[in-house]
């Protein structure tokens, strides 16, 4: 169970880190969207590795296939099947770790949950299954797109390096300009040579990711259990080496007076907004038509390059030794993820909120 | 929609602040549990209003009825149905803001969703909603019990006032012992202060409960995107207020590095443990064993005993008087309902894991 | 599990027999509908028992109430709960079948899956949890009725006494005229008598309720699982003493060839439509704009008023003797909840359907 | 919606007849199952065209690729990815038939529905989709013989020619020795006559397939929606062509007695049975121990090899001629899909059921 996420626009993926391929089925999307594969391939490139000197040097290509659901370039309506091809699934060996439980990794729970386990490259506890959740997001933002509604992340802290400047005082249209993926150019730099410097010492660090998405029309969420706040939290929280998720004012907001934290309405062009936005855009679970903002943190990447002890399968005390190409600090890569998941959630509660009222 | 939760131990709510009554179904609640109905009845009355200074003045006596699914005191596996009657729904005059946008309430996202809302003291979007829910996790906490699993929360927060010890320093059994449902009694007493304070000003404010689950079995999760902490965290993120939530080392988590983060595995007795516990209990999405504990970030109530500008439905500028009684501070009164969140994911995620193996 | 109904029109029951009271929660209706609590009283007055001789005599008077999600007489958006209290549940004796399995009832599988049963009147597994169906189904037949949709069932057929006349060649505003519900007057005749008869010789004996839905929409069936038919099947099999579903036509359909069983399209009016309707308005699992029909067969009632042969939960030979007030025929009484059901499945693919196409 | 099927054993489908390729993925199938690849590949040739002279000579080799969720020869329990390449999808010519609505085809209903269709070969509409379901039937049917549950379907009837002996007086391991897969081999020599004459008629005819479950343990299916004939009745209408379903005495039932269509329990062994088996092995929804049985009816293929008239998406009228080699009655290919649904809610009803009792 857990492979699928969604209501109406929802997806179910599949496979392993060094397993024949992976995928995504997408049930929902609605019939007549343009798919714009050029778009699908640029999302997948922003997320794989070796694409800089601050993530890992492995090299996969991540071509991805359209095997139904699109004719004549057109959705249809019907399941859209992708597939993710492991080029190299076989080049390793993994016999040094295959019976060792690697500190902060899912070896030990996979192996207590299912009494066996792929141990090749972390199985399906590894971040490649996020390259499913890329491709799949990025047909959900295609759609979106179509609503007027953009999503858009960036990085806004690696380490104690963190952005004090609040997204409305950033360029996000920068984003892209550095390889750390921070708007701020000058903390860019800063987050970059930080981040060389704990790939020298063998070692990794944490980050935080922040969202914002636009266009959101007043309305989507599904109170009492579906809160949209709750959706967006539940699908970051399903994204590799996530510890936290925060919206609106978030953690900080608990310091405020009710009096200071409260968002107060007025008219203009005829249309209800609100002056200041702690609520994160979000009000009782439904969109209010504000810019929703939130952050997502993320611990450092438990594989370093250094010896740490832990146990084997048989319970007895081994030596864990890093090797491979992994990433100091996972955000950089982590953007369009979070991205994607943000989209997936958007297009379902979108599609969802056509069916609140007795007449469209 | 979105008024279920959980996949086999799963509730549906139902209920608005002053409808004739709210409820609860849930379906798959095993056969054979003993239900103690003087367990329920005292896990309500820790969530009712009206319970101390620092809480709403408000008298609800939250009586439930069990209609179904227990026989001769023990569940039958047939649903059980729950009743809680408003019994003084119809005294109040909501005729002052019947048409108005109360600021970070959900008056305006409802209207626009629904095109109608039921503006008698927040209709749905009142926190009366967790009675229900505070019901039916006291049946999620006794199934839990029989298989040695214990879920404790506390207020760890209020305003600036943070309890900076770790669970593992207190004695979580004096919880109970105070009004604010913090166990340490020295900083209770200044949060209790604090709260008086801020209530005889007129204003709210936030604040932030802990959570700990102790006994929970290694293996209870469902990756890829129902892992465990996300379903908690969309647990959490569903109770009215919340802005935030984090487990382990949480977004503290992001300023360390992996060769601190990670929490190295040992043998002891025959059971694999680890030696810290940044991954608060939960690796890949699947509990490893050890204590989950995670945060809740809870907002300032919205409320407040003072003017505020807004608008009407016809988007008019408005004044918006606080009137009534109520919390100046929600999280003592959050700290059953996340403890009941809490259990339901539990019993849901533990029914779960019988089927991921061929053999149970 | 299994006591919920529905993906977005979304039904959750509960309630024994001889409990307390049972109900139903509808998540997912509309805002914005006319709740007429009259027509709803009307739809239990035709399930509800002792309302001829030739149902059981047994008074049950299934008053409703509405707990929340209407709000002055219009449906809110949030869940609908409605409770019946049994008003007589602890009056009767079931001791002389508490540890007895009935032939062909549902003590022994129950007993079997759970461990323990509520052995009152057949506890959940009594006919009486179609109380809540009914009530749940008039409201999706209410909103229906927006769209122009009607749902209209009928008794064809009792013991061997088989209504040869298509439904089209009948007038179904004449079923209510009989208290067999049969629209032809001559057969409702033949078949009075023969139930009678049948509950003379203290027997019981089976029956074919046809359902019509007219004014569905073309578009209405999600393949391929999820087909249109698949889930009025499922419905329909759903309700007690259901032994067969059969669409268009159905099982005479195997014998024919298909240049005669497929329907030729052909224009009229602007509308694309069929000239035969072997298909029952259902092609590819999707609705065609043609009427809907297909039948459903219900075995005799288990509960008959001689001794039989069985044996108790500790395995030894019993006699069991009939006892109470039962019907000796369940398809008239059927006739409501066949509708119920059907509505409640077009009420949901209705709104399914919206989000088929990326513009509404 | 609508392309996925189970809860905990849960597949999601793809795939149409002339795209790049179909496939499915297995969520939730159990830990540590041997996956016999051997036995998928001859589950699949029974069910694949060009296997007789009686079925379609289209040739189409349905080589499955399994991307994820086995290691070393076991399940993992994280989902199976399963690929089927259409190996000749671009080689044919549907301009004919691109914008005309065959009749009794989905080609009318997917146009409305969506707006848009894959009118090559049907599209997702095509039987070839139930290739899917095939392979991921023979994991499940490999899962359920751990369990010592065998499903075995066989043609009980092709157009009026019936198979009047119930499956207890048949030898059902002959079934495979004919092309028609009907085990009286009397029968399946005049049924093969038939078929042949109806193929150079042109015509096509319907049928009926016979599906027996044996070594189901009591206490499968979860009511009171989810019952467990209806869910094996929602998987067998969601078969191309099916127009019906009855189980147990059926719709012959109806003209029965209840003192005749009781079963009366003894017990035998140890273990309670009942003497006649009307019942068809489930009583209240749930499984008593008995054989399960039951019959699904199929309707006469829609494509035949005559002109007929129709409208095209202009609502013109136009002529249809069949064109292609297709079956001339479905029922022999239509075997092992039966057998592949039922042993998919088996297998998932069987999982579920773990869950019923407090303790397993």
């Amino acid at each position: 169970m857990g492979n699928s996420f969604g209501r109406i626009f929802r997806i179910t993926t599949f496979g392993e880190s060094h397993g024949l391929g992976l995928g995504v089925i997408i049930d929902g999307c609605p019939a007549g969207l343009s798919v714009d594969e050029d778009f699908i391939r640029e999302e997948m490139q922003r997320r794989k590795p070796g694409q800089s000197k601050i993530t890992t040097q492995r090299k996969e290509e991540d071509e991805f296939q359209i095997l139904s659901g699109v004719f004549e370039g057109k959705t249809t309506g019907t399941p859209i099947g992708m597939v993710i091809m492991n080029t190299d699934q076989k080049s390793k060996d993994y016999s040094h770790i295959a019976d060792k439980f690697r500190p902060s990794h899912a070896d030990y729970t996979y192996f207590e949950k299912y009494g066996i386990r792929d141990y090749r490259g972390g199985g399906r506890s590894s971040a490649r299954e996020t390259a499913a959740r890329v491709a799949a997001g990025a047909i959900a933002k295609l759609m979106l797109k179509q609503f007027g509604i953009a999503v858009q992340a960036y990085v806004s802290q690696v380490g104690d390096l963190k952005l004090e400047k609040p997204y409305t005082a950033l360029n996000l249209s920068l984003t892209e300009e550095n390889i750390v993926r921070c708007p701020d150019q000058d903390m860019a730099k800063k987050m970059i040579e930080f981040i060389d410097e704990i790939r020298k010492s063998r070692d990794t660090v944490g980050g935080v990711v922040t969202c914002v998405a636009k266009g959101v029309p007043a309305g989507l969420g599904e109170p009492v259990f579906d809160r949209l706040h709750a959706e967006l939290g539940k699908a970051m929280l399903s994204i590799n080496a996530v510890k936290g998720f925060e919206y609106g004012s978030g953690f900080e907001g608990v310091k405020m007076r009710g009096s200071e934290h409260n968002d107060a309405f007025f008219q203009e062009d005829g249309k209800v907004k609100t002056k200041t936005n702690y609520s994160g855009g979000i009000q009782g679970g439904i969109s209010n038509g504000e810019d929703i903002y939130f952050n997502v943190a993320f611990k450092p990447v438990a594989t370093i390059m250094q010896d740490q002890e832990s146990v084997n399968e048989a319970g007895e005390p081994v030596t864990v030794s890093g090797k491979g190409r992994h990433d100091p600090c996972v955000v950089p890569r982590a953007v369009p993820i979070v991205e994607a998941m943000a989209a997936l959630v958007l297009a379902d509660y979108l599609l969802i909120s056509r069916t609140n009222k007795l007449h469209v």
